[in-house]
């Protein structure tokens, strides 16, 4: 869909200028200096020619046909514009220009008003206030693009919201000669749009992993579905702005647009299997892995070193990321003590000494590629100037040439032997400066190994009485209004997630009835849209052993609580378990989030939650409550049974299934939720849902 | 008293060779290359002449005083050389061989030997199995090494354990033509130690910042002592190896040394002021900022920069690190809102945006560093093509010359530019390539700001009574054993510790006595040193409410526990506060670590507690206290009062003196200790004590 844009069969140039200091000059010169296969047409009404190109002066005045045109000239004419790249048949214009949506209202008036040109005269729109795009393929070598870092053909596309991280996703991959495919960074979106480039990046065989900078998402759902299609055949790395309270006032400023949350990021990458990296070194340096090896099948990395120190730098780094220490087999082990040096340690990590020949960095990175327990090596190496390099560096090209497992080579050097680096580069595996850099880019890997290797499971068909759910939300359709606590109830067990008996009273004289149902002990709760938190109210009485003490309890909460809206409940007392939170938050322009914490003191005080986005599959159930910090609350710890783990991701899956069906669920609590040994369901003993009108 | 080292009048090469790629060449040609300014001596039986020098047969026959030597002949032979360097006067000999300490018994007897002979012959050792000693003072320019980064004079001093980390900490400073000032790797340590360079680095005024990398301390209070000098006066950074379980592994195989606990060397560092990294990566960005810049007097930040996005990438690191963005005066933005373009942004981040010119970077950086709220200031620059950058950097390079407050630059170009880096760069303000690295270096500066800004407190005087103590612990002198409930309770009252009173009975007749004391409800709890886990086994009866329920608890508890070292305790029931639990260990070579936590589930499921080096001074346990992730369980959340945190400070600061002042205690374990709101001290509940004979 969007091939004129990335492969145009000509392009013109609207703003093109002598001045070389103009936008419209510098996407010529690139365009010229990358040697575009098609023709460059520079309008200008005053010139003739420019760059050495014959000029127009309007883009009717070509004589051949344009697909793409670059419009770099005054914000308010950029419409009119829009139309005569319509009447010629142009098919996709980017708009460098920049005054609108993010100066506020007139901008966007503007912006609207393009658009609207747009879809009238079949041209889409690029941006506006956006950079441009590229395309490194030969068959094209489109430079469109009024940036200065210069372009060689790779397998890495970088997508950035943000023009000047764009350019600085692209240094490193320039200064290690490593190239890129495809670049876009798309500004307001005002019509192409992020999800768009993203699929049309996914699409291109030429790329093997892309790298996105996110700051807002116009289309959350649409990302999340791209998003998911592309990360089973290749990585997205995603560095997602905003992460502080403070990164994000200052995203929303420089934007125009409101912060999306990061929690939603997080959830969505993590749903999309989209690698979140905290900064771009992280992710550059994932990326030139990604660019040519393929994931590891699982996580154990084995370690060859000619010096102890740098070993452990990697080795610390690696298993702090979460890979394990490959253990060698006895095999591997004998044949290694066989051929290295005496000195030489054959466990994992392999110390070959400094003074090894390239035979044994040879034969060491052979034999460990063969060892079953291996899914990928890191080799270290220090230019110690006493050796055969040259050999060195030829080996390890060998070596890792023909293996079908990762590799990344670091080597520690200066100058001097930079050639040794870019042999081993050139040979199409991944060179390092250091050991930590190495081991980071084998934990993205991994990380991607396990997207890769997860089964993506739909959320379960689930035995559920929908019409009961929605024929009680019907009574609260158009109010914005917390629900009364037996209807909540009510719904929670519709999608069959139990909850403590719960009988609504009004009167003195209900209270028999209600305690007939419930039994002794019961609870008596104050039940009012208006009580927030109804235990620091003094709207909970507990342990209430018989009639009298519900009575004199009843009493003393009628004289404390009035109102039209208040009511009371009395509930069966559960036995005390452990506590947990689970909640609900719907969400704009995507499914609702949903989350997960330890109960009591420990949300309060430790902040362990976690959030994910609905509906939940069984195994994502079950890997958020593996996820918090505080696991062996549940698992066990001395003296204290595990929780039925099963029964709790059951009521996952069910809120999450919930919350999704009705997107007129504005937000769910429930708080806590008991949850027992193996034998006792999980029981919710409160709850809140409110509605949005 | 390393001059000699260090600043060498002559050396001599044993070991020398016409081998190229023999160590004794080597470390000739280093010294030939880098213009020592003595006299080099090769030292070799065979030859004449070695590389343009002449060679002599054996040290005594060298002409001149020699007081360096590099060795690098057959490991047996060494401590008969060193002999004769002693009666040549040779003051130092630094030890490049192997085959010592690191191979076993074998080699640790040859290294005791030639200490033993250098001790007798006035020689002393440094390493063996070690690179060797730098140093690039004009006056000397000493390259007594066998490696291979190029030296240029610089304000950074290496100190590396590991050779092939000093190698790889070198590395980043070269590429950015930094240099360095001193560089040891010692080896094994025989003779030379650590401590002794790292005090010869902290007075040489030539040096503005230290890195240390270091995998085992063979004098940890050595350490403490000397680097706590050194911080108050100049930065010492540390990257400990072995920060996993199997890097640690890792450490101890290859230094053969046991390895150090993570936990001391994080306490030793805390205590003595020495910033630790978790990779060498922001270590040495660190040090290139220190190299030039005083550390800032607060945390606060402002940022500069053309383009949004990295601006924002720089503030995520920044604020997720601890620094706080700098809120600008009302005049400040005012100064910047008439001087900027009407584009730009004046709140902090500072957006010039990419059309700034150099005197719109000019006037922000200089208006930013007069503003009081601002402490520090980090600068980016991506260098659009369509600006003047050569201005830009000039005008950059000026603000930042005439600042008293640290700054930092980030430009992202391409090589083409790098120029304007350099320039930056040489007027000795630092530069970087990417927003995060600039970020990570104010960060590291602002903790070293905290050090330096931080009183250094003495452990308290505290009122306590010592002879009891060593009475009591008298009694257990040689034996290694857990002393009982009684006198434990009794030392802790002897520093001042409260804890519920407590009365060992032997027999049923005792037990009316004891509860007369002790009052009712009181606990029954068995105390035996065999008897570790007492909940657990069912040695302690709560909620005793009379003399009947006591006596038949008693008689249950007999029942189930017998033998010699078995005793009871009955001991006063306090009312239920929050659970903290503190204890001691003994450290070899240092004094003990006191650790705090929060009790029960927490310290079991989230392994919040923290460690310190005892003796605390009342700031320390102060920090210490705020320093576990669960402080809202102390301070107090939704209707939970604070706790007497100045009594719990109190509590720790005399449990550390206690634990300081009688190394026979092992350790000490208060679990758990009940805290209180103001006005009701914390009492320890339990606890055990167990001395070493």
């Amino acid at each position: 869909m969007l091939d004129a844009l990335f492969k145009p069969k000509a392009v013109a140039i609207i703003g093109a200028s002598k001045n070389p200091l103009s936008i419209g000059h510098i996407v010529t010169q690139n365009l010229l200096d990358h040697g575009y296969k098609g023709p460059i047409y520079p309008i200008n009404p005053k010139e003739t020619e420019i760059q050495g190109l014959n000029a127009y002066p309007s883009i009717l005045d070509v004589p051949g046909e344009v697909d793409l045109v670059n419009i770099s000239i005054k914000n308010t004419i950029v419409p009119k514009i829009i139309e005569q790249c319509g009447e010629k048949g142009v098919k996709f214009a980017i708009v460098h220009t920049a005054g609108f949506k993010e100066i506020g209202e007139e901008g966007l008036a503007l912006e609207r008003e393009m658009v609207k040109v747009g879809r009238e005269h079949g041209v889409r729109i690029y941006g506006p206030n956006s950079q441009g795009v590229q395309n490194s393929d030969p068959a094209v070598s489109l430079y469109a693009n009024f940036t200065f870092v210069p372009m060689t053909p790779g397998t890495v596309s970088i997508l950035a919201q943000s023009g000047g991280v764009g350019e600085v996703l692209k240094i490193p991959l320039h200064k290690l000669g490593m190239g890129l495919r495809m670049y876009a960074s798309f500004g307001n979106e005002c019509d192409v749009s992020m999800n768009e480039i993203l699929e049309h990046f996914g699409n291109d065989d030429g790329a093997n992993v892309i790298m996105l900078q996110v700051e807002t998402f116009k289309d959350p759902q649409g990302f999340l579905e791209v998003a998911s299609r592309i990360t089973r055949r290749k990585p997205i790395l995603a560095l997602k702005a905003g992460r502080t309270k403070e990164g994000a006032v200052a995203v929303s400023s420089h934007t125009g647009s409101l912060m999306d949350q990061d929690t939603m990021a997080d959830a969505m990458f993590e749903k999309a299997g989209v690698l979140r990296f905290d900064n771009q070194d992280e992710m550059t340096k994932a990326a030139i892995a990604f660019a040519s090896q393929p994931p590891p099948s699982g996580s154990k990395v084995a370690i060859v070193t000619n010096t102890g120190g740098p070993g452990i730098l990697a080795l610390d780094e690696a298993i702090l990321g979460g890979l394990e220490l490959a253990e060698l087999t006895e095999a591997t082990q004998n044949q290694l003590r066989e051929n290295l040096l005496p000195m030489a340690s054959v466990k994992n990590p392999v110390d070959v000494i400094a003074t090894a020949t390239p035979e044994h960095y040879g034969f060491t990175v052979e034999t460990l590629f063969k060892d079953p327990g291996v899914d990928m090596v890191l080799v270290n190496f220090i230019t110690a100037p006493f050796v055969d390099l040259e050999g060195i560096a030829r080996r390890l090209k060998e070596a890792a040439e023909v293996a079908n497992k990762p590799a990344v080579v670091v080597v520690m050097t200066i100058e001097k032997w930079y050639g040794l680096m870019q042999a081993i580069r050139d040979s199409g595996t991944p060179v390092y400066d250091f050991p930590e850099d190495g081991a980071k880019a084998l934990l993205a890997m991994a990380r991607y190994g396990r997207v890769r290797a997860g089964k993506v499971e739909p959320a379960p068909e689930l035995d559920v009485d929908g019409n009961r759910v929605a024929s009680i939300l019907g009574r609260y359709e158009g109010k914005d209004t917390f629900l009364p606590q037996a209807a909540v109830f009510e719904i929670l067990e519709s999608y069959g997630i139990h909850s403590s008996r719960t009988v609504a009273v009004k009167e003195a004289p209900d209270l028999a009835a209600a305690a007939a149902e419930t039994g002794f002990p019961c609870v008596l709760k104050v039940d009012a849209a208006s009580v927030v938190h109804k235990s620091d109210a003094g709207g909970v009485v507990l342990n209430l052993e018989d009639g009298a003490a519900l009575e004199e309890a009843f009493g003393g909460m009628c004289e404390q609580f009035g109102g039209e809206d208040v009511g009371f409940v009395v509930q069966a007392q559960k036995p005390e378990g452990r506590e947990v939170i689970l909640g609900t938050k719907a969400q704009e322009g995507l499914r609702p989030l949903i989350m997960f914490g330890l109960g009591g003191i420990f949300v309060e005080a430790m902040k362990d939650v976690v959030f994910r986005l609905s509906p939940l599959s069984a195994n994502e159930a079950v890997a958020m409550l593996h996820s918090i910090k505080g696991l062996p609350v549940l698992t066990g710890t001395r003296g204290m049974p595990a929780v039925d783990m099963d029964g709790l991701a059951g009521v996952l899956v069910r809120l999450s299934r919930l919350a999704a069906d009705f997107p007129v669920i504005e937000e769910m609590d429930l708080n806590p939720v008991f949850v027992y040994p193996q034998g006792t369901p999980p029981v919710a003993v409160d709850a809140r849902l409110r509605v949005k009108g």
